[in-house]
């Protein structure tokens, strides 16, 4: 990790940064002048002022989105604020282009209220073609998308809720193929009810999943807990219907699949051993996972996935945000449904043929990956 | 016109806008993806977090400027909002660019509140190595400027007020060695009291300009007169110190110097006789100057200076902009003074070595301009 570290301060040090803005127009004579500039950009002007869908067609809207953020849950690192944010805001551009080929500007807001986060997005979104939301904690980011996602006619997606939820959901149809499991009936422990562990119950209930449990740092929730935010209120209802109680190692008992998006080192070998036959473990936390997959196997795990490129089955949210806003902008898309998230799951799902233990679902540079998922969205 | 148009239009559709954002870090391994995002992203984070200052290391935050508009005052077209000002804001980050070397993002606000305004500027800031404002009214862009310059560590510039201001003192210090008269005696008018007239006017008289006379659509400015909003009456106290009263015809009899920000159209050959000896015309309004070049000849004009590229001594921001924020940023230089806008001017103006009535200003394509600014700039 030492090395790790200096290698990586002297890269960023060495780039100052890891974007950079050019122009795509040739600027060489007085002649573009005219045209690009004035007097020439007078009648795009115009045009866009007599009708605003013009934008898509002269200027940069079509293919150009803000990752925003306000750095109060970045990565592993926590509440850092926005310009501590920035390395990551930039690095997350930088695969939205080489993935996607959409062009991302990072914009770190030195706010963490609520309302002038919403003030803010909105005052900023006329040029933009989309709004991807990173790194903002619970329960904050639930009410910024939806307000946003109301008002705005350009879609706005929290990657850390919905990229997380979508390429878990893409794993664990593949993982249950290979353990010959049908989702209708496998129990799934989710541990960890922020932004990522609601979002992943949420659609894995749309997609069919019956049976889930979420267990936050207090344990088992449950309809009826006296501490629960609105949100785990609202997921209580719909979650573990038997009220069970207790903590992760009871949720985990005869459970089918775990999924962590909570802390590293949390689960030994024995508690796999509770679980039912084939334990499929999703162990997700950053950057270490809340079991090595070493542990794991020890416990009988059948299928390990982690968030880790040095693991087989890395679960990155990278396989799906480049390719679920290039169809979200390809397609013109305002508003994002489930049933869009759902498509682009199946989607990378398909990617992988013939499912096995040790790969069930794409790599990063694996070729075609956004097209595919893209193309879903489209068609979702 | 007409052939403009339709090239301009075709040209802008073709490339769909102007701008793209680009990796400057490989991204083709695992390897460049653990360094330059997850896990490997989290050092630079870190070190931000525990010292600010490291933005300017490992971030994009040293070259990095936002072109903020709320499109209420877009080029001669007035108040088209902040969509429709887009266009025009790609290509000045173009501009920055290519003559600067800067990466430049637009923000097209949808407020035009100046509270606002002054709060989403803030709350954007974090990322930035500097901020010009564009395009934004009379007298709001004088708060808004005033404001954030108080309160935020980076350089922010209005350029339609200081570029301007700052181009047209390079034109005018070689207009008067041509016509061989002291900057200190000569008598200007200046047409137009918003955004530029009232910058023009102070960069003039901080430079050791003596007698200025300001005229709005109303007629001459002076002290007392009891329609003047608060910066036409500051402004009223340091020019016109004989408060003469009239209208513009009135105004530039016996004046040495016309510079004109106001509309196309107002004078004619007639007036330009009014004037004294070897009379110096800057008739800067756009698309169209206030007297077109062949008329203003016509009264005597000695020198004839424009806005525009087709005739000689194009009076044009974009030979200031690009070299002034490449000297802020290099020089990471967090208040804008008085002196580097003189610095600026008086370097502009060295370049031309031999000026002519016919060469008083280098061109925009000319080698060297914005490096010559910047270290101005720097030196200031």
């Amino acid at each position: 990790m030492d090395n790790l570290k200096s290698e990586s301060l002297k890269a960023h040090k060495k780039f100052k940064g890891k974007l950079s803005v050019v122009s795509k127009v040739p600027l060489k004579t007085k002649k573009d002048l005219s045209l690009y500039y004035t007097p020439g950009v007078a009648f795009p002007c115009k045009e866009i002022e007599n009708n605003p869908k013009f934008a898509y067609e002269y200027t940069c809207k079509s293919n150009m989105i803000a990752v925003v953020t306000d750095g109060s849950a970045v990565l592993g690192l926590g509440n850092i604020g926005a310009l501590a944010g920035l390395p990551l805001m930039e690095g997350k551009c930088v695969l939205f282009k080489i993935f996607g080929g959409i062009d991302a500007v990072p914009i770190c807001l030195d706010t963490q209220d609520t309302d002038k986060i919403i003030e803010i997005v909105k005052a900023i979104a006329p040029s933009l073609g989309g709004i991807n939301l990173e790194d903002i904690s619970a329960p904050r980011c639930f009410e910024i998308e939806k307000v946003l996602s109301g008002c705005l006619d350009i879609p706005v997606f929290h990657d850390d809720q919905h990229g997380t939820a979508i390429v878990c959901l893409a794993g664990l149809i593949n993982a249950l193929k290979v353990v010959k499991k049908d989702f209708k009936k496998v129990a799934v422990v989710v541990n960890g009810a922020g932004a990522a562990g609601i979002a992943i119950t949420k659609l894995l209930l749309k997609y069919g999943f019956k049976n889930i449990s979420l267990v936050d740092s207090k344990g088992l929730i449950y309809e009826g807990r006296d501490d629960l935010n609105e949100d785990k209120n609202k997921i209580s209802k719909v979650t573990n219907l038997k009220k069970s109680k207790g903590d992760l190692k009871d949720a985990i008992k005869e459970a089918d699949v775990f999924v962590g998006v909570s802390k590293p080192n949390l689960l030994k070998a024995s508690d796999v051993k509770l679980m039912n036959k084939d334990p499929v473990i999703f162990a997700m936390a950053n950057p270490d996972p809340e079991i090595a997959p070493k542990e794991a196997k020890k416990g009988g795990a059948k299928i390990i996935a982690t968030g880790r490129s040095d693991y087989p089955n890395q679960i990155n949210n990278a396989l799906i945000f480049p390719g679920f806003f290039k169809g979200l902008l390809k397609g013109r898309i305002g508003k994002i449904t489930d049933e869009m998230k759902i498509a682009a799951a199946k989607a990378l799902a398909a990617m992988v043929k013939n499912p096995t233990a040790e790969k069930i679902i794409p790599k990063i540079f694996d070729k075609g990956v956004a097209d595919k998922i893209a193309r879903a969205v489209m068609n979702g």
